[in-house]
């Protein structure tokens, strides 16, 4: 049997971790963490090439793609204390938006049902539906709550004549019931969609959305903490789905629907540390990274560095789950106790 | 009742040509030619963007907007001594490519059936299909030939599950009979692609193609004498299709699947000119044109020529059938006989 | 009688709003706003580019060009609620910087004459000098303070050999009366121009110009209150001119004299808002969007940003002063109320 | 007394030759050349950027810039063989088109007075009327024939309320007389530019404009050989203006109006060689070429590569006509004879 | 006698400051300043090109390339205030690290001996020994403290076999005494490398690093408060090194190895200014502008700015030496005692 | 043992071929054709990049990276129809350029002695030097002639105090013996390097370079086939090295020192069908490919393409050898006898 390996250019792991073939459970049955490409961008509304997205984030690095990368911040080794395996790409055909968010659902409640946690490159954000429901399916629909970065609510009815597309998935997992509307927690919204008539909908399903002027204003850590404390409120696991968008423009151009005024890189890093450190993750997607549009890699680089970031903070959260291990402290300086 | 207008961006039309709309006939009954844009990405196997293509080609010109645009070369205004609508975009979602291709199916044939030219704005090339389908619905299946310029042969079969896709429309229209193989005219095919197996395929529907070593040992020109004498032969009308990857990517490196070796714009420009003076032409796309990978809008700008080119050749072509006029001389000095 | 639309490439209008005709006030008799394109870089000392600035600002939206765009922050539709027209371009060739300047003040002045608020999109600095004379004329010279967002002090005097371009505007303003020194406030000035000289000229006129350094150490939420109490001592109106460098390059490069060390696109976002919700504005522009030097039109997003964000604030201002609605609070989570 | 210097960027020459100052005569005295720069972009009708020309064009190369240049074709080091001097840039404000013109006939003049063939490194084509007009006031009104490199014929009349620009320096230059009409030797025209009127006006002249129909179906170098005929009857000089969009822009992106369907660079290179070596030049300009939309200065390389090709075809001329030099083979091997 | 210049492209100056020849030391017997360019790019372990940060650092500014830059904050003029030379650049071919570095060191030596500051453009960070070195020769090997800002702690060890690259210079420093491991202070670290057996080793040095965790928790201005109290114990001086890729890519995307979550320019001027201000300065740096992989040259505009900033706070730190000159106030209005 | 992979990014084949490793003879026993990355631009005098040249090459294709590409033109597939191996990159350290030319030539050495040919990627043409030399170790010092595309000669002598980089390896390889200075074909210089002692020194090699007016004048076929006669004269084998800026800088710009008037991608992928179908091929280079340069990968492209088509007419040549076999004919259209 053949592993699909990466649907555009050659067939290449994220920095070099190891393989495993989603069709052979046997390849990743020690896994803690499996990533999955979802090369996919036709449910993009306006630029498209996300379809890039898995290849550049998996090799936007200047360090050698050896399946190691020691966190400085963090003080764990987020390839080499997990068991990382990359399976490669889902083949999804961005003309076929049913059929390819189906296959990744596949691959997404396989990778769940081994115990792992997937993580998925995408790809535009029509995939978050896939990769929540595959999740929810194994610990429980409803069961999940997410946590959404994004400029944008994604939470549209039908667009274009269809039901998928990169601005309805919320819609749909609240819909399937797969994940509570009462358990979003979306960060970062701002601009001027969606409508006032999407806005009730949202607000009738309780959904807690914070809009960058709540968080200028209260400040992005407090809103954080008041997020967490829903997201765990009868939930067992979170779902993460980082929309690179959520990061302004200015400082993340390759994107497909740029809206200014966002985070810095540096907030989003630390607040998806907090997020996988606090939270009992079961599940991460990174979106919207559209190499056609970006200058030097910086937005890969971005997207690789929120992977890594999420990955390094699961690794710290379960060292520190061993009793007699003290809590990570970040106002410890950096070499000591080297 | 709403016209659609572009789907990407504001609502232009090719140059500032007058606007129509397909639902409504009494708008373009008059018409000599109706611009159709198909903003559509979904079939690319590789860099998408092509959906920004017919935005991209209708404002790519320097000068004013004004639907005017007297060839020095023809001595005709192709805007002006034709009647030409700009129809806007039909609506194409790129995540359902089958939905597409139907719509735009319905937009080409209610165009030739009003006794109108359709020159269709890509796009990929998926969107072939559709095109010369729909024209020949009205001239009669069999009775189109093919004017193919392209790197690639876009014969292929089944790709990513999928019957259809910017590789395989040539196929399907031999298929289904609206074209027939042996009035098939490629010109400038190159590369790696495709495999034996269709290339096998291709001969026994005695497909006609130039590859670009053809091409250079005996001339551009000659070949394009021996592809016209096919094309008319039994056939009362031309579909042109020009994919841009037929020019070298060197000079037109917009577009989504690169080939070296290829044409030079003055050579396209100068065949296209050709196949539209000498060939009874009922039908044109322009396709490939791929703006995110464009350089200060080159490719977009060759796109926008190509079809000046054709409106030019065709006003020419119309102007000469008049008893008394005298053919064109390309030999004719500018300023002669102003 | 015929609208002169955009100068450079097709003919559109701002996000889709209606179009109106300058020299026909009956188009534009009932409006609140209306926005004036000046296509205009002859006045440009450095990097040229920004004639292309309106069209590019008018079109930098990944959303449907439709005429609306519901604020989410502010619970307004900027260009709904207020009744907004765009009038196209002013021919401003540049290559004559008086006669363009001249046009551009009957312009405006046209727009201000019929009730409206002007907002210009630039262009070159330049244009301030038309923009808030052509206000002041009608609201009374002197009686209009000017809120000025920008790098640089643009209070050079002779440049070139002339008494106009884009490093002068402000002090032709003084010298004309048409806005009076000591209410002119300029935020976000920094590096290594003007010299002392003109620094001195500028305290003579008691101008109030809050360097990073001031914004940075004081904050820049307290600056803006002590500003906007100085405009709005014996002034009725703010003209509210925005230049696009006052980001910095690194999130807004395309502009023609980069100055780093700038704002952040959020902070430039929210103090606009904060000028148009809090001060009676009369007039604006947004200028130095230079096309050529852009990447992924992310400087042009921004201004379109900008413009938005001040339509939504003049219309949450005209909302909140209907007795008994009750002022917007930035606190209010997203949902709340829908 | 201060040299003036470059406008834009640092003080540099061409390739390193020796400084000159227009207002010291004894600077030049003894040139056999000055090289002026004259960035100007106040007449473009589109994209701008021109005002970097002449400092792109004097550094694109990767060679020390020491003043010397062997050619290996010609044999000759046209910056050694001949005295090339660089008199820096005119001070030309690009919003001040009349008074920038003037300043730049007279420092044209001043060359030509010196004896000197003056090279000036445009800047839009505005600046061609002051070029040409500056060398025939000394050579005489009418006595010098211009050769002319375009994708366009720059005969305009009146544009955006103005005499002058860049589409209209050739009208100029005919109207007063400074070179005749039938003298204008037109090379590489092609596109939708100007309309009947004007090219009636361009034949009522008796202009020889070769389209690039008549170019390809002829051969470019028999038209030239016969416009090399035209241009010697009653002429004592040739002035030779290259603009840089007669290659097809993709080849030579950099530039304001591409016209797709240009010469290849090799072409030009080649015909400004047998310009330069068959022809008495006594003044030349290379121009359009606008870096900020280049790509890895490719154009500009082509700009610096137009001008050596000419100094060094003056330098083999000269070399060539003293009794008993053999002259240039364009057959002989590269090591022949060394 | 020749003085070198620039090794790449025309010879300049840092915006016109008089030049230097280093073998010629009465050239500079007066100099407060003496910048030296390190075009070298040998010791880069992923993307080259910072072998053009001299050539873009010098000339990225909009202002006249004059020898004069008042700084608006400081209210000193930085390169009239103190004698400011340009050296050009030092021969070093990229090819031979061990060879280039010590070519350097012996210039950085020659200045710091005649009784300046070095200023030394990179090149890469491999430049970092011999820069530092050069100085702590003349002050004292060990009597220098080190301050560092930069994503990355170059602290690696044998490198692709070589002693020698950018990713190792701080080791090399400590061991060879030139500078002692308890007196460097590192700023703006972040990311996954080195691992921990170099943190190990650095702990051992007793360095002081401060990773972006901690510069966010504590706030950059208390950590370098605390810096500075290190830095000026028991040591004379301070090098101050700054790589430009401390600050976050997407604000400073042309750099070798991009590292997300930096600081932002801002951040970086300001602490730039709090190190010439307070402390004792004894040779600068500023490395790692990579401009092919620029954009719109902001990050040389940076790069230009930090050296700026470094010159006039070491201007203002002397002019405030005068007894009875004022301290320089942050809070003080821009126009406040002109 | 350790196969050493890419040097930059992730460790990839050429188009998927399979792996070998240099140090294990048996992985590559059965080789036709072993390719060698050689990511060293340490010897580059201009523009770097040209590390990342092997990465670019390997990857720059659109279709499957499968290990298979049956050319149209030539009717085999190269990657097939030969054994084909990857042994990824040999390590080079920039900074280091005696050491990285010796690991190279002992790399390619080990790959000629093997009996297979290498096809090295480069890199700067510094690596031209090892290239040959490692072929002619096996196959006889001044046994191998050398056909060479270039802009350039690169048989300088001592440059920044080095006898190694990238425009001088052609003199070291006729002063070592390596390949006879009139067994040296050079096709496609110009421009104005090197000067004249340099070709005199060509000259009494009895070198022979064709510059572009020979090629143009008397045309490319007729050169190459007068070229091919002199190296096979005396030679067993032949070493062809393709410099990509041998093509016009229009074409291709991603390049370090780029030189106008170059050759068409069309005309150079012909000429190397034509050297590989003609002549008995030994090894083959392909260098100066820089990425930061490029744009849209088409320079990457066309070197893929460059390596592809030797490939190609490697496995027709040893096709056609076969008794009975016809040979290639050029005219023959794509499908006959399919």
């Amino acid at each position: 049997m053949n592993r699909y390996g990466p649907m555009f250019g050659p067939d290449i792991t994220f920095l070099g971790v190891p393989r495993c073939t989603l069709e052979e459970p046997s390849t990743y049955v020690d896994a803690d963490i499996v990533i999955v490409g979802a090369p996919f961008d036709g449910g993009t509304s306006h630029r498209p090439g996300t379809r890039f997205g898995p290849s550049a984030i998996r090799q936007a690095c200047y360090l050698p793609h050896d399946g190691s990368r020691p966190s400085l911040a963090l003080r764990v080794d987020g390839l080499q204390d997990l068991r990382v395996y990359d399976a490669g790409d889902v083949e999804m055909f961005s003309g076929d938006i049913e059929r390819s968010l189906s296959s990744l659902e596949s691959a997404v409640f396989a990778v769940a049902r081994a115990g792992a946690i997937p993580i998925v490159l995408g790809g535009d954000h029509s995939i978050a539906l896939p990769d929540a429901t595959g999740v929810a399916r194994q610990h429980g629909l409803g069961r999940v709550s997410l946590v959404h970065f994004d400029a944008h609510a994604d939470t549209g009815d039908i667009e274009f004549g269809s039901l998928h597309g990169h601005g309805q998935p919320m819609r749909r997992l609240i819909e399937s019931g797969a994940v509570r509307g009462d358990r979003f927690l979306q960060i970062g919204l701002r601009g001027y969609w969606p409508g006032p008539e999407t806005l009730t909908w949202m607000a009738q399903q309780r959904m807690r959305s914070y809009e960058m002027t709540e968080l200028v204003s209260r400040g992005l850590d407090e809103c954080l903490t008041e997020a967490f404390e829903i997201a765990t409120d009868e939930c067992e696991g979170v779902f993460l789905s980082v929309d690179v968008d959520v990061v302004d423009p200015g400082m993340a151009p390759g994107t497909g629907t740029p809206e200014p005024g966002g985070l810095t890189s540096r907030q989003l890093l630390d607040a998806v540390r907090r997020v996988c450190y606090e939270l009992p993750v079961v599940g991460v997607d990174v979106v919207e990274v559209a190499p056609p549009y970006d200058h030097a890699d910086i937005t890969a680089y971005l997207g690789n560095r929120v992977v890594l970031e999420a990955l390094s903070a699961i690794a710290r959260r379960r060292h520190d789950a061993t009793p007699g291990n003290p809590p990570w402290n970040p106002h410890q300086p950096l070499l000591d106790a080297r």
